[in-house]
């Protein structure tokens, strides 16, 4: 089976509203092992909406709709796909009960308006809304499957875990699972070069490579009939891509590295704290940005300014005046500096010149320096990043955070 | 002329990612006059392209793609446009060397790959990529006009707005001019209701409201013979949503809130430090985000855990026992001691729950504490930022941002 998603809504089209409601139905369809090859946005237009649906089932044997099953008068998805399927509209009694009840707890007057929304073509499967007024509903007819949704993403995403998919999966044998490998350090086209003979070989599981903030991702996908064969297909491919690159790959499904490294430094039970000066708090927001940091993350300080790293931290002025604050001296110093005030089991720390301005022959901008003290010893990196691009700062700035997570991550995965 | 929006992406059919491609485009061709009916995605595969595109040809003078620019295999945009206008492909010299210079600074090899990259359309205009290697591109023919951008939303909304907004102006004898009002603390339907009659009552300019991770933007657009003409039809339009809305408006043009608040700063000479707990190091992210901050920005610190609140900040071990670490009190006290240490002429500090654990009863999920003190004295604001939504412990720490830097910005704007 596979199937298209049709967003309906002028205010889509306007760019008004993102599309989030395709990216979670695709999402949910290709976890059902629903291929879905298209999705397509049209305003409320009851002539190319009928052109959209035409087209969408001349490619697809199911259609899922959102929007346009509201009460005003452009909302036209129902009307139009049940004269696409010869249907014709009656009074669905519980759903014209349950909007009643629901504008009576809401204070809201019930319109004639309303009414409209509790019609419903002859024989279809009516989806009740848990948040709203709107049903959802579903139509057959010679081997085609229509499936209609309200427009608000709230209403749309509940209604379709508590009914669709329970309606789907009914209909299917097939389960899709993936899982994705999270590299740093080295390029997409590296990677794609070393995994050409794998990835063209393969059928299933698939392997598809996306370049993400700096890092890259293989998203490993199977079909299989259930989730024991799903995982025993997966699992040597995934081990087959750890092996090809063991210094790059940090995790399998972490998400993103703050989540792999404050998932790891919980299970060595290891505390962290960090100094920045360049990335200016960037690196402790990542931190602390999954639930439960609180229990690796001790503290931050963003020391901007030289007389900062000096009081703050305690670096020497001394290192500050022969070496500068760019430099492996003052990384150590601060990483040391904010184990120190801390008391954590790990410091790091970052300095660097991010630009657009600050940068000198000796010491260009994206000149950074990465250091870490802990249990293993001291560690300092430098690295150039810049790329000459736009938006350098943002660029060296996010990639002097990764290179930082990164250096502890290698090193606590070896304890 | 009208337009569609033609997105080409693997990930965005598995759902992967959310098309914000598309409604980041669709503003822009609203804001143009260029109509929009149609938005589709499909994923990398040839076939199903050539059809996309010759459909949307079919209904539209432009098309304009995102997507599919990149250097693997699999990234076949460029091509199968070439071949629906019937036009061979040629090395590019420029984006060659382009491409080679990128790839040199980060460090990264050039592969066969990437070649690829540098190969155009014949009689294409390209479009230089600032933030990556995948150069843009249109080609015309036949009363038809196709524009190839990257598929990465960092480098397309770049490429547009600094290559083919020009590009797609000088085609139209109309200039399009948009001034962006800035207002935090309140509602967009408030706004749009004080609002409606000057928003419905206008034709040039139009008014269109944005609401924006907790902001409200107003877009105030002129169609004009030329930019003079624009700016005298906008300044009135514009005093007039500043009169309306004083206590909330916080700036005009000024992109986001640490860029208007760097920007004050800098102006009145005065400099700041930052206390964080519950936004680990957002705020001082944020305000070390625009160029220039350095000046501004002085330290710090990310005090998580209770002991970093007494050892780095001085706040009294009595306070935190009293009071609590979430309490007025103690966001006061680390506001006045990361002013003390780091001599800055004005401390902000917050404390709350960001969630999803830690909430009780009395302090629940949600409450945080802002306080700043600097020339004016000391000001403390409670807020209970929950909304019970899915993603809450992000909301909370991007709204306590805001009004932080909110709280010292209304300060600063009376100096």
């Amino acid at each position: 089976m596979n199937a298209e998603i049709l967003c309906v809504g002028t205010e889509l089209l306007l760019g008004d509203i993102t599309n989030t409601n395709a990216a979670f139905l695709s999402r949910q369809l290709a976890a059902l092992g629903i291929g879905c090859y298209y999705q397509s946005v049209v305003g409320d237009n009851a002539e190319r909406l009928k052109e959209s649906v035409k087209l969408a089932f001349s490619r697809a044997d199911m259609v899922i709709t959102t929007g346009g099953l509201g009460p005003t008068y452009d909302d036209i998805t129902k009307e139009t796909m049940a004269e696409c399927f010869g249907l014709e509209m009656e009074l669905h009694q519980p759903s014209l009960d349950h909007i009643r009840a629901v504008l009576g707890r809401l204070s809201r007057e019930f319109t004639k308006n309303n009414e409209k929304q509790a019609y419903m073509p002859k024989g279809a499967t009516v989806f009740e809304n848990g948040r709203g007024t709107a049903p959802g509903l579903a139509i057959e007819g010679k081997g085609k499957l229509a499936i209609m949704l309200p427009g608000p993403p709230a209403e749309m995403t509940a209604m379709f875990e508590k009914k669709v998919r329970p309606f789907l999966q009914a209909r299917t044998d097939k389960l899709f699972l993936s899982h994705t490998v999270h590299l740093f350090g080295i390029g997409e086209s590296t990677v794609e070069n070393l995994l050409h003979d794998v990835m063209t070989e393969r059928t299933n599981p698939t392997i598809a490579p996306y370049a993400k903030q700096g890092e890259v991702q293989l998203r490993v996908t199977v079909s299989a009939r259930d989730r024991q064969e799903a995982e025993q297909l997966l699992a040597p491919v995934v081990k087959e891509i750890q092996a090809l690159f063991p210094e790059y790959v940090y995790g399998v499904d972490v998400g993103d590295m703050q989540t792999a490294l404050v998932r790891l430094l919980a299970e060595k039970k290891l505390t962290l704290a960090v100094a920045e000066s360049c990335t200016g708090g960037m690196i402790a927001a990542r931190l602390t940005d999954p639930p439960g940091a609180s229990k690796v993350f001790l503290s931050g300080v963003v020391s901007y300014s030289n007389q900062s790293k000096i009081d703050l931290l305690g670096v020497r002025e001394e290192t500050l005046l022969e070496h500068g604050a760019i430099s492996a001296q003052t990384a150590t110093e601060m990483a040391r500096g904010v184990r120190r005030v801390s008391g954590a089991d790990i410091g790091l720390a970052v300095t660097g010149i991010a630009g657009p301005d600050g940068g000198t022959p000796e010491k260009p901008v994206g000149l950074v320096f990465v250091a870490c003290t802990g249990p293993w010893g001291e560690k300092v990196l430098e690295l150039n990043l810049s790329r000459g691009l736009a938006n350098e700062r943002e660029l060296i700035r996010g990639s002097a955070c990764l290179h930082a997570m990164n250096l502890v991550l290698r090193e606590v995965i070896k304890l």
